[in-house]
This record gives C-alpha cells, sequence and structure tokens, in this order.
C-alpha cells in the first residue's frame, strides 16, 4: 500500500467524522504493515477518542518488532498535549510505530510542530505533507476557527442562471433540480449550524436539518432584523427546536418567540454578521452553512465573511425582476467582491459552481487611462490557453 | 487516413469559411486515396466554388482506376441543382470518385438526400453521417435560416457571478477578463451580425467589429426604441459604417441619423424582435451576434428567440442594486426560460456557460399539490450521479 493510497483512505475515514466533531476537526488513521492495512480509525465526537488512538487500539497484538515495521498514516499532525484524552504522541511512541506519515500540521500556532518534533525525538520516523491540500481542506473549518475565533462560512445558493433565487412573488421552490437538493443535504451533514434569514423562515418555513441526518445535529441560526419570526415556525416546533438559535440587532423588534434572541450589534438594518460569526465561534462550531436569502447573502459578501461560495445553477432565466440572489450592495465595479472558482461540475440539469474568496486586490488587469486598449481590443497577449472543458454528457 | 480523421480535417477547414460564406453554409471537403489527403478545399465566399469543387480542381492528375479508388470527405451533402456555380454531384460524377463520405444531410427540406440519391445512382459508394454531431453544429445557422427564414441567435453576455452586466452607474467595462475578450472577437467572426440596443452604443459607443477581422465583414444591427442615437456615434462614422443597420419601432422618436432606420412593429416599447429577425433573414444574413444590453437579451429570451446562450461569468459579486443581465421579463417561476447546458470551461479567470434553448414543457418533476416533498426533501431516486467535475488548475 502506498503512501498516497494509505493517506486517501485515512482521509474517507475522516470524513466521516465531518459535521460530528465540533470543535475538534475530523481526522482518520490507517495503520500499514506489510503493504496491508492492519487498523483504521477516526475521530466520531469531541471527548471520544482521537483518530490515532482508536486506530492503535484496534490493531492486532504486534511485537515490539512488528511495530516497528508498522507504518501510521494520519490526516492531522497528532496532539502531543494532554487534552479531554491523553496525547497521542505518547501512544504511539509506547506502541513503538515505526513510521508516522501526516498529511497536514496542527492548524493551531501554539501546537503547530510539535507533534511531530516529540515522535521525531522519540526515534519514530516522520513524514508530513502526503496529500496536504486534501488534508488542509478537510480541516478548513477548525483551522479557521482556531485562528480566528470564527467559524468558516460556506454560503449556498439555488439560483437561475441570471442569478435570481426567487420570482418577483417570491416563489422559489424547485429552482433547483433534485440531484442539487441531494448535495444540500450533504452540505448540511457537515455544517455545524445551518444559518438563514427570518425572511426565508417566515417564507418557507423550512426544516433546515439534513436529511438523512446520518448521526448530524447541527444548530439552526437566524438571523432576524424585524421581529418577523413566528413561534410556530418548524424551527422552534420540531425535535431539534433546542438548538435553534434567534440573532437580533440591539434594539430591534422582536416578536413572542420561544427562544431568547442573541442581541448583537446592528449594521445595515440587521445583525452585524462578524459579531454573530464570534458568538458562534464561541460556542465552538467550526462551520456555517449559509442558505440566504439575498439580505444575508449581500450582508455576509458584503463584509467580506464568505469563505466558499456554492451556486447551484438552474438552466433558467427570471429576468430582473425576480429576487436577485444577493440584495443591493452599493458597490461600483471596482469594488465587487472577488471570487476565485475553484471547481465546477454538473448536478442533474444545474450546474454546482464553488468558488473560494478572491484574494487580494480586486481589480483585475484594470487598464490604464490613456492606453489603447478598448472593450473590443484584447490584449495581444491574451490568448484562450488552458481552458478545460466539460462537454454535455448527454 | 480513417474516415473520422479525414471528416474532421474537412470540419476544420470548413471552420476556416464560417463568417464568410453567407448566404451559404460554410463546408470543407477532402480528397484521400492510398490513406493519404491528396487534395482539399473550402467554401471561402457564395458564388465562389464549392468546397468539392475546389477540392476536386486542386487534385493532382489522377487516372479513371486512381479516381475510383479516391474517397471524397464533405461536411455536407453536395448540392445537385445548377445555382450560380454547376452542381457539384456532377463534378463528382465527372470525376469518377469512387467513395463519398458526408458529415450530414442538405437541411434544405427541398434539397435533403438528393444529393445522396444522384451519387449513388451514379455509382459512388456513398456514407453519410460520419461526425454528424459537428457537421450540424457547422451549419446550424444555415439549416435555421433555411427552413424558418430567420438568422440562428447567439446572446452572448459578460456577467458576474450573480448576473450582473454592469454596476448601478452603468459601468461595464472589463467585467471579464481579457481571455473572455479574445474569445469575443472568435463569436464575431463567425457572426455575420453584430445586434446591441442604442443603450449600449449611447453609453459604451463600441466598434462592435471583431478584432482581427481576419477577412469578415460583419454587418451591425443597433435597435433603436426611443431615438437615444447620436450620428457621431462610431457604428456610424468608421470605415464599416455602410454595414450598420438601425431599426425602430414604427412611430417612435428617431434622431437625425447618417442611415435610414428600418421600421418594424413595436412590442413592449422596443423593436418586435422576430420582425428584426425577418427582416436580417431576408437580407440573408444566417447568424446573428446579440450582445445585449439587459432589454434586448430580455426581449429576446422572453419571445423565446434565443437559440444559443453564452455567458462569461466573471468571479465577482455585484449585488442587486447593480445592471440585471435581463431587464424584467415578468415571470413567474414557472413560466421561466428554460436553457439546456452544454459546455463549461474556465476562460482565463471567467467561467464560459454555453446553453441552447431548452426544449418543450418548461416545468422539471414539479412536485404536485400534496405530495410530502419539501425544501429539504428530495427524492430517494434522486443520486448525485454522473456530475463531471471541472477541478481548478492552479
Amino acid at each position: 500500500m502506498k503512501d498516497g493510497r494509505a493517506m486517501e483512505r485515512a482521509l474517507e475515514l475522516a470524513r466521516k467524522g465531518e459535521g460530528l466533531t465540533r470543535p475538534n476537526p475530523p481526522v482518520g488513521a490507517v495503520l500499514v504493515r506489510g503493504g496491508e492495512e492492519i487498523a483504521a480509525g477516526y475521530h466520531r465526537r469531541a471527548g471520544g477518542p482521537h483518530a490515532e488512538a482508536a486506530c492503535l487500539a484496534s490493531a492486532p497484538r504486534l511485537t515490539p518488532a512488528q511495530w516497528s515495521q508498522s507504518t501510521l498514516y494520519v490526516t492531522l499532525e497528532p496532539c502531543s498535549t494532554e487534552g479531554r484524552t491523553p496525547p497521542c504522541t505518547r501512544a504511539i511512541l509506547e506502541h513503538g510505530v515505526g513510521r508516522v506519515v501526516v498529511g497536514t500540521e496542527d492548524p493551531n500556532p501554539s501546537h503547530a510542530g510539535e507533534g511531530l518534533r516529540e515522535l521525531r525525538a522519540g526515534g519514530v520516523d516522520v513524514e508530513c505533507g502526503v496529500l496536504r491540500d486534501e488534508a488542509e481542506a478537510l480541516i478548513a473549518p477548525f483551522a479557521k476557527w482556531i485562528v480566528s475565533g470564527r467559524p468558516r462560512v460556506t454560503l449556498k445558493l439555488a439560483m437561475t442562471a441570471d442569478g435570481r433565487i426567487a420570482d418577483r412573488d417570491g416563489r422559489s421552490r424547485w429552482i433547483s433540480g433534485p440531484e442539487a437538493r441531494t448535495c444540500v443535504q450533504a452540505l448540511r451533514r457537515r455544517a455545524d449550524a445551518i444559518m438563514v434569514g427570518s425572511g426565508t423562515v417566515a417564507h418557507d418555513d423550512p426544516s433546515l436539518l439534513p436529511r438523512p441526518a446520518e448521526g448530524r445535529e447541527p444548530y439552526r441560526v437566524i438571523l432576524d432584523a424585524d421581529g418577523r419570526l413566528h413561534p410556530g415556525a418548524r424551527v422552534f416546533q420540531d425535535e431539534a427546536s433546542a438548538r435553534t438559535l434567534v440573532f437580533t440587532p440591539e434594539g430591534a423588534p422582536r416578536g413572542e418567540l420561544p427562544v431568547e434572541p442573541i442581541e448583537v450589534p446592528e449594521t445595515n438594518g440587521g445583525c452585524d454578521p462578524g459579531a454573530v460569526l464570534d458568538t458562534l465561534g464561541e460556542r465552538g462550531l467550526l462551520h456555517v452553512l449559509c442558505e440566504g436569502g439575498g439580505e444575508i447573502a449581500a450582508a455576509l459578501a458584503g463584509a467580506q465573511l464568505v469563505d466558499e461560495y456554492i451556486f447551484f445553477m438552474a438552466p433558467r432565466i427570471l429576468g430582473g425582476d425576480a429576487r436577485p440572489a444577493f440584495a443591493p450592495m452599493g458597490l461600483g465595479l471596482a469594488d465587487a467582491r472577488a471570487l476565485k472558482y475553484e471547481e465546477i461540475c454538473r448536478v442533474g440539469e444545474d450546474l454546482m459552481i464553488r468558488a473560494a474568496k478572491g484574494h487580494g486586490d480586486n481589480r483585475r488587469e484594470w487598464p490604464q487611462t490613456g492606453t489603447e486598449f478598448t472593450e473590443e481590443g484584447g490584449r495581444k497577449e491574451a490568448q484562450n490557453k488552458g481552458g478545460r472543458h466539460v462537454h454535455g454528457n448527454h
């Protein structure tokens, strides 16, 4: 079993813990000897055994010589500190594992590299960075939270090809197809909280819970700027209502609700989105999936608080009088919020477009005043190279 | 040289004629003997030799036996009628070509199949349908025009990820990147006319001509609902101004223009788009590239007159107060105009999304009232299968 394949397998295991481990990251581990996987484990919940411990505990009885011929693959640097569970470095050293292959370092600045150093000091052959990109993507929510105190924000919108999330009368159901809706369930399962505006709750009365839940218990987070919430809404009445959080701007009107709203400063007439994220981070939530509507989408994107955009784009045109995916943002062309496209695929009839926050300066090769470029010009060096095509599979 | 490869080569040759041959379709031909290409030709302009004639005329001297061992590959069924040039079937039979391989039949209902029958009656071994999809795509403008009298309509829009073609102040330059703008030049070269609204001319004063032109001489077509055009606009002043057409609704105000506007019936306050297309078709224009703005885009899409949508989607968000790609269309969700995504690729930082007009009933699996489906439900049979991924090439 090659390093890459074994780490692949450890990543697969780790993903089973996505959405379950807050405030810990999902981690997976595989023990390999003589080219064969002989044990495996992953982190299933905070307070439970870490992936390395679970993997080592499930290993068959080995002689010290056999342990020294074994390699432990773990997606994240093993912890070296006493927490709710003993340090994983100690368990690895006590077992006498000969080699440890790690996906990526601990993103916690005060721990990073410490586990690797301890293992090396104990005589273990240590390698780090195998499938690093995948390993980093897996713990992106934890990495952001441990550094900033705020959860990662994924903004998911189902919209038409012309950027409309509902028609002019507010009808939005079935803009995207069944395959896209199935994808949304998977997105909900990896999130610690599903966030929407009170308008969405008032209009659609959604459950927002993943179906099937597969053990996930995400929070529902409702931002209510103007007391539009009704106590009879499903999010207050169903079996998960204890995990429904309502935020309101300080001093805003509020309805008679079954839960006490959490007050945050007001920004642009709504809840300050940064303050909401701070509060969710304090509660140990690592990953928030925001599902709109347009007001929250605009507030988050406007404040540069979206880490990941996921658009399900339906093959439909609704026109300029339908509801925009992002409410008015007051932006000029030079201030447009930048994205970076990362993945595009077909999902049934729809497209799924995933993008990260764009980096740095928003302007691309903005022409200088006085150059000869015109709308029609194009530049000599501008070649259509490297376009990667996805042809229809019809 | 296998049939597919030889037809590929004939298609490549034919594409050199795109945008040059109106009102004829582009056609390419290759003569193969003993597995080697020995002659090639394509249709370069109406009135000039057809591809088959050009190819045969450039062939080396062959004996009758050698001719009978040769195969002629031609992207479109050879003509059997006397036009401005003699029928190609006669030339093929006179040369004694042994085998003819054709991409697709003549789309003209009164000629279709006639050329193939004549060749077969003359003892030629005839095969039709090699790379048929590509051959049909190449002549799609001609095929639509010969049947309907109207040109094919490609609507190209450069927009943000949230469907905005300009900011709230109307600034739109450089929404898309240099690679996308280079693509637009290629789109212009395959079109017989570039169409925009008078608002675009008044605001941007564009040239709309392809750069480099590579011999193309497309018409510029301006739809002017309210006399906004200025006689000093570039489209009236440059070297190609003789091919600038202005349409106005009957009875609408008009400016003092260097050209006499063509009056068409009024629809929704603008030029009736179907009447405009009828007029362009009467002039032998096969393919119109419409580049917006939002009013024309909405009029064309609303009237189901767009055959092909090409969106260059910039990695930017502008918000709901910026200019929409499609002006208000008065559509409810059930009336949304349907597309069918056909191709997605990266073009520099942007995405290029190409779609055809959607077919038939606009409703997908619309839920019946009373079913248990909810926004969150998804259907059991809805699996995320077959998604084809394009990962970032960064």
